[in-house]
C-alpha cells in the first residue's frame, strides 16, 4: 500500500526509521525544496492533531490547504470520494484525512496522491500510536521486556488496539485495564486491576473516556477511585515510571488533575513529539512516491519551551 | 471596469490572453516578487472554488487571507461593505468574493483594491466559465462552429448564462436543454432534448440541480432517465465528444455515476485547469492596477496526479 | 509580567517607543530571521482584529497557527488552559488570545512563551487602545492637553477604561459621554453632554453600542439624536477635531452612516494602524523574551490604499 492507514503495515525496522527519523527532525531543520501542497481534511474536530500536522508540515515547508466541512460543499451533500478527488484535482500533493468512518480509507486508494490516515472511526490513528512509540523510546531507549499496562476506555478508543499490537511485536510486555462495558475481549492481552497495574508498569498510558462517543449516559461517579490514576495509586509506581495520555485529558475522570503536569508526567512531551513523528510520516511518505527533494537548511536557532 | 466582475467585460481578445496566460502556468511557475495580501471572502460554501483560489494564490505567491462569516463580526450585523472596507484597510492588496447577493459588486466599485467575483447569487461566476473555456480550448483548439449543448437546471445556475454568452461570441454553436421549470426564456439558444442533444454535441456541459436553492421540493425520481445523461444516452456520443460539469456533481440525478471518471469526462481536469485560470485572472488584474511585478522563478519539478 | 496583557503595565516611555515602532512599521518592511509560529486563539468572533494580527504577523515574517473553537476539542470540553498548553506543546511560539472571560490571563501566567491580549471579557483591548494612540499622535504629534471626549456605551466596552486611563496618563484631557445605564461611576472623568462634548473636542471617540452583549433589549429609537453623533452635531466639531470608531459601527445608532467616511473621519485609518501596532507589540515581546532575529529586509514597493 503506497499510503499510511496503520501501523499494522510497518515492520519493525520501519517503526525505528520513523523514530530515528523523528528524533533528527527534533534537532535539526529541514525543509522540502519544492512548492508541495498537503490539504488537512478532518471531518471530525480537532486541536492536537490537526494543528501538530500543520506545524510538520511547515517545518518542512509544504503549502496547508484547510478544509472547514461545514463550510463546504459537504454541507450540498458531497462524499468524502468526491471531495478528495476535488482536492487531488485541484492541485494537493497530499492529504491527511480523519473521519468518522471506521473504513473511509477504502475509498482512496485509487488516488494519485499520497493520504495519510490522521483517525478512523474507532479503529486507526497511526500518528497517535507512533508518537507514543517514540515517547517511550526517548526514556526506555528501546521496548524489549518493557511493562506497558493500557487504561480506560479500551473498547471505544481508536488508539489502544494499534498501540497494544505494536507494541507487543516490538517486545514490550502489554496488559490492560478497563472498567466492565470499557474491555474488548478481541485483544489477547491479560487484564489487571488498576491497583496491580501501577505496581508492575514501567508505563501508565491512561485513555481518555470519551463521553461524545457513547450513546448512553456513563456513571462517571466514582470513576476515578475506582478505575483511574488517583494520587495514592500514583505513589505505588515504580521510581522510573511515567505516565502518558493522548488527550484531551477529562481532568478528575481518568486521571487526578494534579498528575497531569506532575514529575511523571510525559502528557504535553508526547505532543511536542507528534510534530517530530508527523515530519517523519510525510517525509518517509514523500519519498516513497518520489516527491522527497529535501535538503537540510542552514541551522538555525530552535525556541521551543519543551526540551 | 478595473474590477473581475463578469466575462461579459473582456473581449474576445481577453478571453484568449488568459486561456493562453493560464496555459503558460500550468507549465511553467511564476512568483509576484513582493508580499500582496489577497483575502478570500466566501460568503457561501464552497469548497472547490475557494480552495482552487486559494492554490493559485499561493502559487503566485501571494499571503493569504481566510475569512469566515461564522466567527466573524458579520454576526454583530456588519454589512458586506464594511467587511471589504475592513480588509482594504488591514492591508489585502486583492479581494475574491462570493455573496449569495445577485448584484454585491456594486458594493465595491469604489474600492482602492481590485476585486473578483467568485461567484455572485445565480447570475455571475465569472472563473468557472473561463475554466470552462479553456477546458473545451485544450481540446478543441478553438471554438469555432463547436456545437455545445448546456443542460440542466438552466434558470438557477450561475455558469449558463455567462458560458452561453461568451460562447455564441466565440463562434461556437450553443444548445440548451432543461426540464420543465428549469428553462430560461430570456437566453436566445435553442432548446433541444436530451436525446437529440447527445446526437449533435461536441461538448456536453451538464449543470448541478441545485436542491439547496430549490424551496420546493422537487420530484427528483426518473430525472436521470428522463433528463439526465444515462450510459445508453453516453453511448450515442459523437467519438471525440466530451462531457464537463461544474461539480459538485449529484451522483444518478444529473449523470449517471459511472460515467463521471469515464474516458470523455473532463470533470476533474476542469477542476484542475481551475486552477490555472485563476492565476491568470489574477495576474490580469494586478497587472492592470500595476502590481505585476513578477518573475520567471528557476524551474522546479512540478508533481500532479493529472495532465 | 512577561506577557502583554494591559496597557497599564506599559510606562509613558514604553507607550511612546510602541509608537515609533510602529510609525517605522509601516513605512519600512522588516522580517523575522527564524520560523516563529504564532497561534490566534479567538474564542469570540472577530474579523478586525484576528485578520489584523495575521496580517502583522505574516508581515514580520511568522507562520500563522489558525484555531477553530467550533471545530476543536474545546467540543469535547477541553479548557483554554489545555488548549493553550497544546498549543505550546505543539510548537507555538507565541500566542495571540481573545476570550469572553474578564480575567482569562490568569491561567496563562506559568506558561513559557508570550501571550499578547486580544480581548478580555468586557476589561482589557490593550492592542484596541494603543492603535488609538497611535492614531491620535499622527494628528496631534502627542497627547499634552488634547481634549478627548469617550461617547457611548462605556460601561460595556472593553476600550473605554483603558483609553481613559492612558491618555490621561499621557497628558491628554478626557471626557466622557453615555446614555443612562451606560455610565461607568467607577471612572474618575467628568460626564457631559453629546452636545457640550462635540463643541469641545479635539477627538471624539465613539464606541460601539454592543447589542450582542445586552441581555435585555435596548431602546435604539432616538439613540442616534439624542446621544448619538448626527451631521448637525458634527458641524460644531472645531476645524482639526477628528472622529474615532473600533468598529464595527452600528450605522445609524452611535453614528450617523453619512460621516464614517467623511473628511474627519479616522475610523479605517484606525485599522489601518492596527497592523503597524500590533507589529509593534510582537517584536517588543519577543526581544523581551530573546527571539527578535530581526533583519530590515530589502526595500519593496508596498501597495495600500490609506496612507
Amino acid at each position: 500500500m503506497q499510503h499510511f492507514i496503520s501501523v499494522d503495515q510497518l515492520s519493525e525496522i520501519d517503526i525505528f526509521n520513523l523514530i530515528k527519523k523523528a528524533e533528527s527532525y527534533r534537532k535539526h531543520e529541514y525543509q522540502i525544496n519544492q512548492q508541495l501542497f498537503a490539504a488537512n481534511l478532518f471531518f471530525e474536530p480537532s486541536t492536537r492533531t490537526k494543528t501538530s500536522f500543520i506545524v510538520a508540515e511547515r517545518k518542512l515547508g509544504l503549502e496547508v490547504l484547510d478544509f472547514h466541512p461545514e463550510a463546504s460543499s459537504v454541507q450540498k451533500g458531497e462524499s468524502l470520494y468526491d471531495t478528495v478527488k476535488t482536492f487531488e484535482a485541484i492541485g494537493a500533493n497530499m492529504l491527511v484525512i480523519r473521519h468518522e468512518d471506521d473504513h473511509w480509507y477504502e475509498e482512496v486508494e485509487g488516488l494519485s496522491i499520497p493520504v495519510i490516515n490522521a483517525g478512523a472511526g474507532k479503529v486507526e490513528h497511526p500518528s497517535q500510536c507512533l508518537l507514543d512509540l517514540l515517547t517511550i523510546y526517548q526514556e526506555f531507549g528501546g521496548f524489549e521486556g518493557i511493562h506497558i499496562v493500557i487504561a480506560g476506555d479500551i473498547k471505544h478508543s481508536r488508539v489502544a488496539r494499534s498501540n497494544a499490537k505494536a507494541l507487543d511485536r516490538l517486545g514490550a510486555k502489554v496488559y490492560l485495564t478497563a472498567a466492565n462495558g470499557y474491555q474488548d475481549e478481541t485483544l489477547q492481552f491479560p487484564y489487571i486491576s488498576m491497583d496491580e497495574a501501577v505496581k508492575i508498569c514501567d508505563v501508565m498510558m491512561l485513555l481518555r473516556v470519551q463521553h461524545e462517543r457513547h450513546t448512553e449516559h456513563h456513571q462517571m461517579i466514582n470513576y476515578l477511585t475506582t478505575y483511574g490514576l488517583t494520587k495514592e495509586r500514583e505513589q505505588k509506581m515504580k521510581e522510573k515510571a511515567i505516565i502518558m495520555h493522548p488527550a484531551p485529558v477529562n481532568r478528575g475522570v481518568e486521571i487526578d488533575a494534579d498528575l497531569i503536569e506532575s514529575k511523571r508526567s510525559r502528557i504535553f512531551k508526547q505532543m511536542n513529539n507528534g510534530v517530530f513523528i508527523r515530519m517523519a510520516m510525510i517525509s518517509h511518505l514523500l519519498q516513497k512516491w518520489g516527491m522527497d527533494h529535501e535538503h537540510h537548511i542552514e541551522k538555525r536557532e530552535i525556541f521551543t519551551g519543551i526540551q
